[in-house]
């Protein structure tokens, strides 16, 4: 990777910056329990991942769309009998995500400082809206980033339009991030750079797909200070 | 208004380039009429927005956040009796939303078309981020905006913070939208520019606020294509 070439690097922010997966992942298993009496917690929660994906290209990404398809879910799997309470149940499991605090998954403030000057930098983000700049704000870290780009979706059109607007080429363009699916890929594939940062929990829709193949070179990292040394 | 000024034109969406709150009206009649074994309608209607804005601020505006306070609503005025099948319809109702296709309010292209080339154009639209790109896609004017921002507030701030990414000085921005409250008091309190076209329908939250002043003057039209002659 050329980095000398590199004008503007994007931070994907859903556990790149900060923890998320891991709140869905607590919430499924509250909404499971709430289920017990009627489904087993496997099968409960497949039940409602096949929802989210009936929905997804209503309702995109985010809490509130997770929080819709829990309450048909919950119908589907009682049959219609299960309780208000455990419906109100429900919508406060969604309502705390919203209100969790975030929780950075590095020292990302400095790193951000020791990057910006050199490099400009922004948010490239997939999903809600209101989640996202809710998030954004708790996090402190606005005030890093020269543009801030909430995307619906992040595939390869998505990033051309994305690269157009910031009036760069994609050779100049780096993006960081924890989903190959999401954002190295579609990057790679458009003549972008990338960096590959896993995460300890992905969701399994953000899996890499049937198809999508790696076609060029990319750096992959443990950790996000990791791209320090990469850049300098 | 000194329209040698102006260098871009911001165009509200909702109700003002197409309609939209009719169709939560046509939404709220139906959510009452699965309501009318419990309460009347002007009482449900009620009791919807003030869980509408109860949570608000997590939820932010758009489709999702109206389904999610629709079922809470309807389990607090059955008291936890309702239907699996009424809850399921709440959810249809939503959805319907989502893909009704899209009404413009005039003829949007030929606007365009005429203001082009003498302003940029862009869409400074307040919602949930798929819903309105749902909609622009639709609407098939996508083409014709050199920038598109949903914003999830439109309030001063949000405005300035707009107008700086836009590189451009306030007095040389010019926002069109059917809401006093959203599009014309804030953009003309930082020195913007506004052309206020009254929709027939205008939701209650978007009704002026207490305190909230008109402290420069504005055009009010009747329809969009009267913005021509003005800016001519």
């Amino acid at each position: 990777m050329d980095t000398k070439e590199i004008k503007i690097i994007a931070f994907d922010a859903d556990d790149t910056l900060w923890q998320n997966e891991v709140f869905f992942r607590e919430a499924e298993d509250k909404f499971a329990e709430l289920m017990a009496p009627y489904m087993g917690k496997e099968q409960s929660i497949n039940v409602l991942f096949s929802n989210e994906m009936k929905h997804l290209h209503l309702y995109g990404y985010g809490i509130k769309g997770f929080m819709l398809s829990m309450v048909e879910t919950a119908m589907d799997i009682s049959k219609g009998t299960i309780s208000a309470e455990k419906i109100y149940e429900i919508l406060e499991i969604g309502r705390r995500m919203m209100n969790k605090p975030v929780e950075l998954l590095d020292d990302v403030e400095s790193i951000f400082n020791q990057l910006n000057g050199k490099y400009r930098i922004i948010l490239a983000t997939k999903g809600d809206l209101i989640d996202q700049e809710r998030k954004l704000y708790k996090s402190g870290l606005e005030k890093h980033f020269h543009h801030v780009e909430v995307m619906s979706e992040k595939k390869e059109e998505d990033y051309r339009k994305l690269i157009r607007h910031l009036d760069i080429e994609p050779h100049e363009f780096l993006m960081v991030g924890n989903s190959m699916k999401s954002d190295i890929i579609p990057v790679l594939n458009i003549g972008g750079k990338a960096i590959h940062i896993p995460h300890e929990i992905t969701w399994q829709h953000e899996l890499v797909e049937d198809g999508q193949e790696v076609k060029a070179s990319y750096h992959q990292l443990d950790r996000l200070s990791d791209i320090l040394p990469v850049l300098r």
